[in-house]
This record gives C-alpha cells, sequence and structure tokens, in this order.
C-alpha cells in the first residue's frame, strides 16, 4: 500500500481543500510525496458527529468483541510490512532498528489493552448489596461500574511516529475503554499516519464495527486541532507535544460550554541523581551509560535525562570528564523535522550564552541538513536555583550538569524542580540513606523514579506511570503508558436498585463476565 | 464548648481583622452570637504553609495511625453533645432529628474512611516482576502505588452542616488519602464550623499529628477562598455549592501557573421519568412519594428531584392532580439562609411567569421570615425542548413536570438535559423495554441511575456515586461521596528497580500491609 494524501472519515478517504501539508525528509531536507489537502472545520465536524454516532453501540460492544478490535489493528498494521517502515524513516529520520522495534511496541499495546478489555479489572465493579432489616435505616442495592466518557481527540506525536501517533497508546486506551476515536495526524508524518489509519479502517469494517469508531484527520493544528477540542460531542483530549501546544488545548477544554479533561504530557528535563557512594564507585561508567540515553533517538525522548545533580568534588570532575569524551565520540544524528532541529539548536545556544554555565562539550557537528549535535553543559547549584530558565528542556541530545555545593543543596536544587516523567537515582548501598532523604520529594516531583537505571525505555505493562506533576503533564492523576492508562477515558456510573434484566452485565448477580469485584468494600 | 468567634489555623485560635461574619437564624431573622472577624490572605499563607509543612509526615502517616485519626474526629464531634445540634438549628433552621441524622451520617463517613484506609484497596498497588531473561530485551522491576496529592482545601456547603462542610465527605476523603486539609468555612454557619473545627484540632493533637494537617478560616469568600484555591501549596480543591462559585473556583485553578484539580458539585434538577406502566398502575402513590422527596429538607439537597418526565394522558393528568393536592399541604419550611430562599423566590417567580409554563399548585405560605413555600408546575415537551431555561436548577422545593407528546419526545427530552448528579426510572414490568431505550441516554447524563426510588437520600457506601457530567460536577470521573472519593486526592507514582530497603512498605515483596495487589495484571 502506499500513501494517498487523503484524511480517513470513517470509512471515506477525503481529500482536503484548504492548505496542502507535506512531509519532508529530514535527512535531505527534500518534500516528499503525496500532498496531503488540509480538512476544513466542516470535515472535522463531520467525523465528531460519526464518532458520536458509533458511540452508542461501541461504547457496549462485548469485551470480546471489542478485544478482537484492538487485535485486528495489530495484525492490520503488521501488515502493512516494509512499507510502512520505509515510509516512517523517511519522514522522520530515524532509523530501522528504531521503527521496527516501535511497531512491536505499538502492537504489543494494542494487544496488551485487548487482554486489559478482556480482564475487566477497569470496570471497577463495585456492589453493596440491600440491606433490608438495617436499622435506623434499611440500605438499597447500589452497584457501580464505570463507563466510557465518549468521543475523543487525539493528537499524534512527532517524536513516536507509531507508538504515539494514529494506533499508539492514546488511541488504544481510548478504543479499549469503549470511545471512538479522532485522530488529529502530526503534519510531520503524514504518509505513515495515512499508512495506519488506514490499517485501523480496515479492522474497523472487518470486525463490523460502526464506520465513525475512527477517523484520522489532516490540517492546520491551530485551526483543525481547536476546532476538533472544541467540538462538542469530544468528550476527552490525548496530546502529546510542546507545553505550548498542550496549554492552548487545555485552554480551548475548559473553555467549552462543557470543559472536557485533556490528557497533555509535555516537557520533561528527568532528573538524574548521582549519589556519593555511586559516583565515587563507578562514576565513568555512570557517565558512558548517561551519554548512552541521552543520545538515544537523538535526545527526542519524553523522558531523555537532560539534567544531572551531583555533590561537587573529585568524583563528579571525574564524571564530567568521562561523560564529555562520550560526548565528543557522539555521532551526529538527523533529528525529525527541521523545526524541531531548530528549536534545539535555539536550546543549545541560549545554554552556551548563559554566563553562569560553562561547555564541558559538544559532539562532532553532521554532516546532513538536520543533525543534533550532542551538547553537554554545567552550572553551580546556587546559580541553577537563581535562574529558572536552566529548568527550560532542550528538546535532544543536551545535558546540563548541577554541580551542588553539599548534599544540603542538592535537596534543595531536588525541591525547585518544575513537576517531572522521572526522576532517577544512581546509588550504591552506602547511599541508602541519603536516596531515603530525597525520595519524598522526587515522589512529589515525579510519575516514575527510577534506581540505578535510565529513564529512556518506558515499559508498557500494568505498573507503569508515564506521567508527573504539571508541567510534565496536564494531569498527574494518569499515565498515558501502561494499562491503568485505560481510566483516563472512563467514568463512574451507579446502579442503585435496577432490576436484574435491566443492569449492565458486569453488574449483573452471577457475574457473567467473571471480573474482579469490591463487594461491600471486600476484594472477591 | 461555646464558639468563640475564631478561625483555627493548626493548633492555634485566631482572631481576624477584616469584615465580620455573624450567623442568621432564618427562623427569626436575627444575628446570632459571636462575631467572626474574617481573615485575611496573609493568614491564608499561614495555613497554607503549616499543611505544607504537615503534609511530609501526614502523608507517610501508617495506615492504622490515620484511621486511629478519622475516628478520633468522629468520637470527639460526638463529644460536643447536643450544644453542636443546637448550634446548628439555630444556625440552619433545620430541624433536630435530622441535624442528628446528619451528624450520624458525618461520622458513619469517617470511621467509613477509616476502614478504607485501613483496607488499602486505594493504594492500587500494581507490582510487574523483573523478566530478566525475557527477548528481546529483559523486563526491570516495575511497581505502582498511589500516593496523596498534597494540601487540599475544602469549602463547606451551606446545606450539609455537617456531613459536608468542615469535617464532611471532602475533609474525610482528603484526610484519608493522606492530604492535610485547610477549610474555607461557608459563612451561614460559622458556629457549627468552628465547634466542628475545634474537634477536629482536639483529634489532631491527641493523635500527635503536626498540627498544619488541619485548618479552619473564616472570611470573605471571594477574598479568602480565591486565596486558598490560588495558594502554590494548595493541591486539590473540594466544593459543593452554586454554578457561579463552581466557575470561579475552577478558573481561578486553571489560570495559576500549577493548575490543579478542582472537585466542584455544582447544580442538579435530578430527572425522574415516569414510565408508562407504573405510570398507570400506580400514579397516585408515586405522586405522594414525589413530593415527599421534593419537600424533604425544604427541597435544599443536591439531588433533588426537581424535574418529572412522562407522556401525557389520563394517567399523568391523575398525577398531576394527586401531586398538586400533595403540595396543598406541604407545610412551608424555612430555608437555609435569607440568600437562599431569596434565590427560590426568583426562581419560583421565573417560573411562574414563563407563558409556557403552567402552574398546578403551590403550597400554603409560612409564617416565619424565609419560608419556602412548595410549587410544581408543567410544560409540554416541544416548550421545555425550545427553553434552556427551563433546566435551571431552583434550589428549594420546586418542581417541573414535563408532558411529552409520545415516547419518543421523551427520549429527546432525555437526549437534552444538561449532566445531572441522578436520574430515576419510575417502571414496571412492563416497562423493561421503555427503560431499556432509556438507560443508555441516562448512563451519559448522570452519576446515578435509580429504579423505583427517590434520589433524596445518599447512601455513603462502596458503589455510591455522587458525580456527573458537567454542570452537574466539574469532574465527571469521581464522587464526592462514598469510598472512591479517595481517589480524587490521590495520583499514581511507579518506582523502578528500587532497592526492598528503599520501597514503600505497600511495595515490599512480603506485602507487609497485606494489601490487595494486581500482579503482572492479576488480581492477588
Amino acid at each position: 500500500m502506499t500513501p494517498q494524501g487523503t484524511s480517513l472519515i470513517g470509512q471515506q478517504a477525503i481529500t482536503g481543500d484548504q492548505a496542502t501539508i507535506r512531509a519532508i525528509d529530514p535527512a535531505t531536507g527534500e518534500a516528499l510525496a503525496p500532498e496531503y489537502p488540509g480538512l476544513d472545520r466542516s470535515a472535522v465536524a463531520q467525523a465528531c458527529q460519526l464518532a458520536e454516532d458509533a458511540f452508542a453501540t461501541y461504547r457496549e460492544s462485548s469485551l470480546d468483541d471489542r478485544a478482537a478490535f484492538l487485535e485486528a489493528i495489530a495484525t492490520e498494521i503488521e501488515a502493512l510490512g516494509d512499507a510502512l517502515i520505509e515510509r516512517a524513516m523517511a519522514e522522520t529520520g530515524l532509523p530501522r532498528a528504531r521503527l521496527e522495534g516501535e511497531r512491536g511496541r505499538t502492537c504489543g499495546q494494542l494487544r496488551l489493552f485487548a487482554s486489559v478489555v478482556r480482564a475487566g479489572e477497569w470496570l471497577d465493579v463495585r456492589i453493596d448489596p440491600a440491606l433490608p432489616e438495617r436499622e435506623p435505616m434499611p440500605r438499597v442495592d447500589l452497584r457501580q461500574r464505570h463507563v466510557a466518557l465518549g468521543p475523543v481527540a487525539v493528537f499524534g506525536a512527532s517524536n513516536f511516529p507509531l507508538a504515539f501517533s494514529v494506533a499508539g497508546g492514546d488511541t488504544a486506551s481510548a478504543l479499549a475503554a469503549g470511545c471512538p476515536v479522532v485522530v488529529k495526524a502530526h503534519s510531520a508524518h503524514p504518509g505513515t499516519s495515512e499508512l495506519v489509519g488506514r490499517a485501523v479502517q480496515a479492522a474497523v469494517a472487518q470486525c463490523g464495527l460502526p464506520e465513525g469508531v475512527f477517523s484520522v484527520l489532516f490540517g492546520s493544528g491551530k485551526e483543525i486541532g481547536q476546532a476538533l477540542v472544541a467540538n462538542p460531542h469530544i468528550q476527552a483530549v490525548g496530546f502529546t507535544g510542546s507545553r505550548g501546544g498542550g496549554l492552548a488545548l487545555m485552554a480551548t477544554a475548559q473553555n467549552r460550554p462543557q470543559p472536557i479533561p485533556v490528557y497533555a504530557e509535555m516537557s520533561s528535563i528527568n532528573p538524574v541523581f548521582l549519589l556519593p557512594e555511586a559516583l565515587q564507585a563507578r562514576g565513568e561508567a555512570i557517565a558512558e551509560a548517561f551519554i548512552g540515553s541521552l543520545n538515544m533517538g537523538a535526545g527526542q525522548f519524553c523522558t531523555n535525562p537532560g539534567l544531572v545533580i551531583a555533590v561537587k568534588g573529585e568524583a563528579l570532575d571525574a564524571f564530567l570528564a568521562a561523560a564529555g569524551e562520550a560526548v565528543k565520540d557522539s555521532a551526529a544524528q538527523t533529528m525529525l523535522t527541521p523545526g524541531i532541529h531548530g528549536a534545539y539548536q535555539d536550546g543549545v545556544g541560549a545554554l552556551a550564552a548563559n554566563s553562569k554555565v560553562r561547555e564541558i562539550a559538544r559532539g562532532p557537528a553532521g554532516k546532513g541538513p538536520h543533525q543534533c549535535q550532542s551538547a553537554l553543559f554545567a552550572t553551580r547549584g546556587a546559580d541553577f536555583l537563581a535562574d529558572e530558565a536552566l529548568q527550560a528542556e532542550v528538546f535532544g541530545a543536551s545535558g546540563l550538569v548541577v554541580e551542588c555545593a553539599d548534599a544540603e543543596e542538592m535537596q534543595r536544587v531536588a525541591a525547585a524542580l518544575e513537576g517531572q516523567l522521572t526522576a532517577t537515582l544512581q546509588m550504591d548501598d552506602g547511599d541508602l540513606e541519603a536516596a531515603r532523604t530525597l525520595l519524598p520529594v522526587l515522589e512529589r516531583k515525579a510519575g516514575r523514579v527510577l534506581a540505578n537505571g535510565w529513564p529512556t525505555g518506558v515499559e508498557v505493562c500494568h505498573a507503569m506511570v508515564h506521567g508527573g506533576p504539571f508541567p510534565a503533564t496536564s494531569d498527574s492523576r494518569t499515565t498515558s503508558v501502561g494499562s491503568a492508562a485505560i481510566f483516563r477515558f472512563l467514568r463512574p456510573v451507579c446502579y442503585q436498585n435496577l432490576p436484574q434484566g435491566l443492569l449492565p452485565e458486569a453488574l449483573q448477580d452471577n457475574n457473567p463476565l467473571d471480573v474482579s469485584r469490591l463487594v461491600d468494600g471486600k476484594r472477591e
């Protein structure tokens, strides 16, 4: 299959008539065919109406049917074969192995959500049986389950053209919850988006679902994206991108006549704390692993470790020297888009121009047009504390090391951090007390706390939290990766005294779905 | 104990120096002693700083200690004895039996949350053990628990001076989650608020907790309330009150440098659908029960059934006649405040003046100054659909009956409703199909769906949902009554590869807290 340059609204392929989007191969700067004429607002309204029409049926699809649909999407994506990988390589500059891995992750994620749907934990079934004899008042029969919120708008991310785009984590979890999805495709990888969109479209048809369960739209983010979030049928939004983009969607969602939740994953510099014993014992090994994580995917991960914090001294000097050498050995890598490369250059330039920051090393310049030259900087703890600008995310392979005067200053730096997706401790046995002192601060700052690992590489599982306090995300109560992501698109409904014949299956006495239930507060 | 006219900041009693608040006995119109001089913004900052200081200790208090604290609050409230009931009667005009019942509910709620804390379901423990042999990549050890959000601001409600005020559901669930609470007391019942606040204060001291775990502030809502929500230490807000008040707090919370969640329970007219067989078989009995629910507490419940929907015909005429007679037999009741009474008069006046609305009956006028005269109106389905103003909540014992042309129009009326706390079906066996048609619409409109009951009377249990789509609440994903209310004040944190000695108890291998866990996606 080759991309046709069309949006997909339900089972239709639609060619817009607004300003045209074309992918650019960042490795060459060349525009790629086909053109994607943008849609207008009426097409957004049409997709949302179809989603609303599909909702009544889809939200009550059986657990097996819904799980089979998610599995069919995975199969259809795999069936796209190498055409998908090649198109994604051309549109993103990412290497084949990374994109093949990401495809595996995307399909694995869809299959995980299929198993989540079947297991039914997400229904959160609670039953408080009637107590007709209770004094002074009898208790009526009360039962609770979770239901789907309604149609969901998903914004594809630039940096995960498969795993956080058209059929990525937001889409998979929303579909798992029973919500139709309208995707605003990211303009940087339209061909990849269309191919994946057609795979989902085929799965919808194959599973006999109402067509409005899924649409994917191309067009201007400000125009089409805002219209999508403002559409009255849309009941929640999933977004991964810049802080500015996320804040704009949050404002639109909040200013609707009916405000809706926005799950925006925005920015994080993912602090790494080098505790003294670990730094002393294995500083150089940590330095190499750090630069390995920093360079991964040209640093274009939300979980890229952009900040290292340690107490100054000989061990930290040795760490800096080793890290600097590793940076100098780092080959330049093509970035996702000319815009991202430009922003990276600006961010690195601002650090270089800051009088309180010293440059430790730069990687070799690249030969292509949009290549990321790795960079490492250092600053003093006091200067970091005095300048909020040093917390700004530089999206790409740039790191800043904060040299603290002592452990107390390190604690103050931790306390001064904005909300983060992750916080990491590099620690040895002798660092346990220091880690205990930092942990309560880090728990308040981050959605995930790691020991002796690196934040890049986010496992898709049940215990994962890919989230965190603002501005890392718009809603710290949630995760966008892992099975708990489904709860973003659900709400509880209580049924009081309903006859068995009217109760949803999940709540019937004989538990036909065989799901875990909280009965009178006790887990069954 | 008698009220002293002071705010309570931590263990201190503080007398403000701003404009004074005095309770008014609504039954007589007389002002009650003592005066409550309002606080200024610096006092708000002080209470929030104390809460922040207390948070580090309190959020990690043991499950038993925290549960014992909640139980101690209940005991201390009971120890206030009749002084509390008498003060609340004077400040609210509510009868003794109602307030004694509400005290029982308040203390029962605190004890329920004690049991919820001990059971540990709220921790939502998830463990995905390391898979070192997994191909192509090993899996690291990942564990998740919920942690407290931080200090919480609670706004006391006018209509539940005990159960949704200083130590009501919001406070109990926030404290259960591990969040210190700063209460902005409702100005209509300051003496009741101070007495309950002193009971909580005593429990804090008795349990040896840091004093900042609890404060209660008196002052201007616009000044003190907005300053509280804007304070950077506050991490969530619980509010029960008007739509205007809730929207103002939502805007403040959203415009902070760090936006925070607001759980505002605002307005609901709680539609009741009379299905044909039930209406035919027992219309008069339903009419009497309806007016009984409508009049309960002078109609001053969030769940008051303000809207009845049925298909026109002889059975509905008989229902209206019976309901009208019951209204005429309804004694006038003192309302909570002069302001609430004034708003009720305005709301009833607007209905009476609407040319598409006809008055069915009014109850007898009262003799006191602020008495609610029950009222019943009717309108046609087409007129209801054409005029959004007919959906406005009239807080008090006023009901509107919508006479639909047929079942199809009844369905359209259901679909046109705003978000509600509850929706009720009056149905007999023969109405099952009609109920099945309505149910999917009602599930999207309301947090709780009832059959053959009345929405007033909200059980405090595990399956309860006291919530619902906007504008019933600001966040349909939550409930403010029942044990699930605790989740409003929690967020998940994932721990990757932490040594056992650093892991929180809830996540340690040997499960020392003996809590339910999801291990590799399976419930243990």
